[in-house]
């Protein structure tokens, strides 16, 4: 074993090219057996292998700064700079995480999940060096669909006109997580298909000395650009062509499917599980049926269709009705706002993480316009992900913007309903927080008429105590209510408020008369979120509310458990603090 | 005069050459004399002159559809789409918009102010137009520095690879407000010095039918290049090189001073006014105080440097302790916490209305990875500005971001103060909302120890009423506590919170011994505000909070005295309130 000698970049450059190559080859078997142990990013690393240890060959790092992208190709240098018992030995695969984290390494700078950042990183990483009189490369590794993202847009503008050392190194696996979209990588094509010799250039046109690697999985060949171009004193840009998956068949036959993987995704297939509907079968399903009775119904997402169950059949169904923009979100919702301005009726599906990169987009290109687009937001709530993937945020972020109007459906008839009221409608753009819990399901038609804005749902009328339970924690209010009742003696009120961008006063209003308290239950931040707008409103009156939800902060893979219990989210906790307030 | 028999676009179509030139004339003299009379965007508007008479010769609009980005380079367009009364007639000068507004008129598709969006927009036009089976050209209008923020990138990779007509025109009077910054800008003056032809061509790389004009001043020279591309069925660029300012000396001479100018600019000078302090001057001579003393301090910006007095002489002292990103937002965030995180002192200027670009930067390339950056809020607060360049929505936008340390100084001493405080730190990333009121000094220095995060001061204590008066309203604060007494005899207590992430759990408990109303003051949206953190606090308790601050709404040049009327901002209708709370 080769690895066995090699635990910091320093052992890497010791190497001979024979022995890098059966490194390389080691390095595979482990993370295949990895990842598919712990579930995560197979396609993306096992494609990466060789660059990473080129790069720790020829670079120095930590003096050489190495800043990746997305970063959940990041597993191959975790091996090579001390990190590799997170690999070798199945009872650390949980220690280490599936990102750069700077905690863990001085070879890793940022902590880092989303994509399109690491150039703009490198560029004040290169600043700052040339600032303090420093020396050493500044090397941003971006590729793997990242590119086409604004912020990595903008930094290669910026990279490019850097009086200094700056080393862009493009994976390119001419994939973006699902295949790629974009006038960008048809010139990315272009460049593969003439090695690199093409003279219309988009990275030369941002002012780039670039360079281009056909053998981006050939350790000689990459060792030997990266001595080319190693203390450069200007802008530098390397294309390298890498096979997505390498090295594990199944994965380089199905890359889309192959990027990200559950836990024994490998293992021998079991009995076909029974399939079971949840809020993302029935959004398909939904798209399918809208898309199929009127033309102008149309998808849109940007980038991980996967994620919203948009497989091949759907896409090849939908056609001319679904575009995937690319890992391009701001785009996604001004093209959507242009859409529904225009007339037709864009189904915007987005996760709650991703939202974040396109404030402005809602606000400007779409709220201030008041174009009628429906968005669907995965994953909202408070999550055991990493820090970098955190889907906790999005009520404040979106709830905020003026016209918005952002749903929050508890069962399956509702989100039905206001799937059909929003794609109908023409005056305000629509989100809905496609719920992250198991399916609900009435079995009643749900009429309500969602025109009436801030309308809350009185669902059980009650005394003293009422309970507000929006989206996922509606359940929860059930259960809160129901233990209020077995310890309490109390027959609470039980609010569904649907809406998330305002309140029904004359609801609030009325319980004045016959209640102490009211506790807002919400599955996301509450600094900014829902359940302050409650208390602001009964904030002149004799009313007592408490707000529950997640606290301001950051957490990375807690679980579900112990966040809950951390922010008195049980029914025990609830009904604890309900009995001291009364 | 041409413009008597020009209403419509209809009877741009019926003119000769001739004609048309004599007409551009007319325009710029319109305008020239309308923009010195009420303020707004000078050279960008006299150098569209010729492209927007050429293009409603060319094309037919509406059913051709022209999306301007930015839209400050809409006032021909208005004056050839039957608005020339704001421009012929001084009683009607503010009857429309200095921005596309879709209500003025059914040339216009969206009210925007932001740059970079119109290449988007433009895409979800044109497959909105391909979906319901209609015809028309549909164009974007970009260009003026709008080119370099993400969106434009994202739009023009995507509308590159669009099957079906979308013709973009890049307006490139080599600006971008103040100078071009960023690699694209070197290839599109590659591409003027060789008359469009040289083969390492931006807009080429990303898949477009690539034309150049020279004479983009030249009207029979934009007629001709548009009726060649008029109807295209694939996407075409048409890089137009234009002189911004063009047929006004002085603004041609000087560019980014006349890219905005206010009103009167052009009359004789009158006597120099006196220079006032203000907290635009002390921040500009703080930062050249502290890059001399540190070679490790930085300024940034993301274009539009005059309006945080960054001039010529500012630029040139700093040096290298200098970047202008350029308009790209999401860059300068995300370049300025590498800085941070590399040791740098990095100070981001930036303007409210545009930080709500880099939501997401905010959030992960800076508060995840927790970077010691000093960022400065120019301009937040209610403001009477156009809809599109609003100011109301920087506190809920930044002070939900976990980490973040969003201060609010009430006067000259704690401003500097808290500036030292965070260019010395090295845990948090701080932003600091520069006053938008006139400059207040205390003469003291101020001594506080901002490391004790949420520590709020109590500037005068007394009983039953306490007023939290936040950075800019602080001043209203005391008129309200001045107000109280004399009204109704109370003494109330006055504190000056600074931060507003968080609240000071200790001082707020102990107001609960005797007082019995708590109101809060903020320059800013109420939903996700500042406000509702305290009103949260006090839910579970007896304590009323009242919150003041701007309803959730677009407003578009609404007077301040109109809006703190309806906002119940003056000191006698909160003191009206607190009455009937008491």
């Amino acid at each position: 074993m080769v690895l066995e000698k090699v635990n910091t970049p320093d052992d890497v450059k010791k190497l001979s090219f024979e022995e890098m190559k059966a490194l390389a080859g080691e390095m595979r078997e482990l993370i295949i057996k990895k990842v598919n142990t712990t579930g995560g990013h197979m396609g993306p690393n096992l494609g990466i292998v060789e660059a990473t240890i080129a790069l720790h060959y020829v670079f120095n790092s930590p003096v050489d700064k190495i800043i990746y992208d997305v970063s959940h190709q990041c597993y191959p240098h975790k091996i090579l700079t001390g990190r590799k018992e997170g690999f070798t030995n199945p009872d650390k695969y949980h220690v280490y995480t599936g990102y750069t984290a700077p905690e863990e390494s001085e070879h890793d700078w940022f902590k880092i999940g989303h994509t399109s950042t690491s150039v703009s990183l490198a560029c004040g990483v290169a600043k700052a060096r040339d600032l303090k009189g420093e020396v050493g490369n500044t090397i941003a590794l971006i590729g793997d669909g990242s590119l086409s993202g604004g912020e990595a847009l903008e930094g290669l503008d910026n990279a490019g006109s850097y009086k200094g050392n700056i080393i862009v190194i493009v994976n390119d696996n001419d994939m973006s997580i699902a295949e790629n979209h974009g006038g960008l990588y048809d010139n990315l094509k272009l460049l593969r298909n003439t090695d690199g010799k093409a003279e219309c250039n988009f990275f030369k046109s941002l002012g780039f000395d670039y360079y281009y690697v056909n053998e981006g999985n050939n350790v000689e060949k990459l060792v030997e650009i990266f001595k080319k171009v190693k203390d450069a004193d200007h802008p530098v840009l390397v294309h390298i062509r890498t096979l997505k998956g390498c090295g594990l068949e199944v994965a380089e036959q199905n890359k889309e499917a192959f990027h990200w993987i559950l836990p024994g995704t490998l293992d021998e297939q079991k009995e076909p599980v029974e399939f079971v509907e949840n809020y993302t079968s029935l959004t398909r399903q939904y798209i399918l049926d809208k898309t199929k009775e009127d033309k102008t119904v149309i998808a849109v997402n940007a980038g991980t269709p996967g994620v919203f169950g948009f497989d091949y059949d759907f896409r090849n169904t939908l056609g001319k009705q679904y575009t995937d923009v690319g890992i391009a979100e701001e785009h996604a919702v001004a093209y959507s706002s242009a859409l529904a301005k225009c007339g037709a009726k864009p189904i915007f599906a987005v996760m709650s993480s991703f939202i974040q990169r396109t404030y402005d987009q809602m606000s400007q290109d779409l709220c201030l316009n008041d174009s009628p687009i429906t968005m669907l937001v995965y994953w909202g709530g408070i999550s055991s992900a990493d820090a970098t993937h955190l889907c906790t945020f999005d009520i404040p972020l979106i709830s905020n913007i003026p016209n918005m109007v952002y749903l929050a459906p508890t069962n399956k008839e509702e989100y039905l309903a206001m799937l059909d009221w929003s794609l109908n409608q023409t005056k305000h753009p629509v989100a809905i927080r496609v719920p992250n819990v198991p399916l609900v399901s009435t079995g009643m038609e749900d009429k309500t008429d969602y025109s009436i804005l801030n309308k809350f749902k009185l669902v059980e009328k009650g005394d003293k105590v009422a309970i507000i339970g929006v989206g996922n924690f509606f359940e929860l209010g059930k259960q809160v209510k129901d233990y209020i009742q077995e310890k309490l003696g109390i027959g609470a009120t039980l609010i569904n408020p649907c809406f998330m961008t305002g309140v029904d006063e004359e609801l609030l209003e009325n319980l004045k008369k016959d209640h102490k308290l009211v506790i807002t239950l919400e599955d996301g931040e509450l600094d900014g979120g829902f359940g302050e707008k409650i208390t602001r409103f009964y904030g002149n009156s004799d009313m007592k509310v408490l707000n529950y939800g997640a606290k301001k902060e950051f957490t990375d893979r807690v679980s579900l458990d112990e966040l809950y219990s951390r922010y008195r989210l049980t029914k025990e906790q609830i009904v604890e603090d309900i009995e001291k307030t009364l």
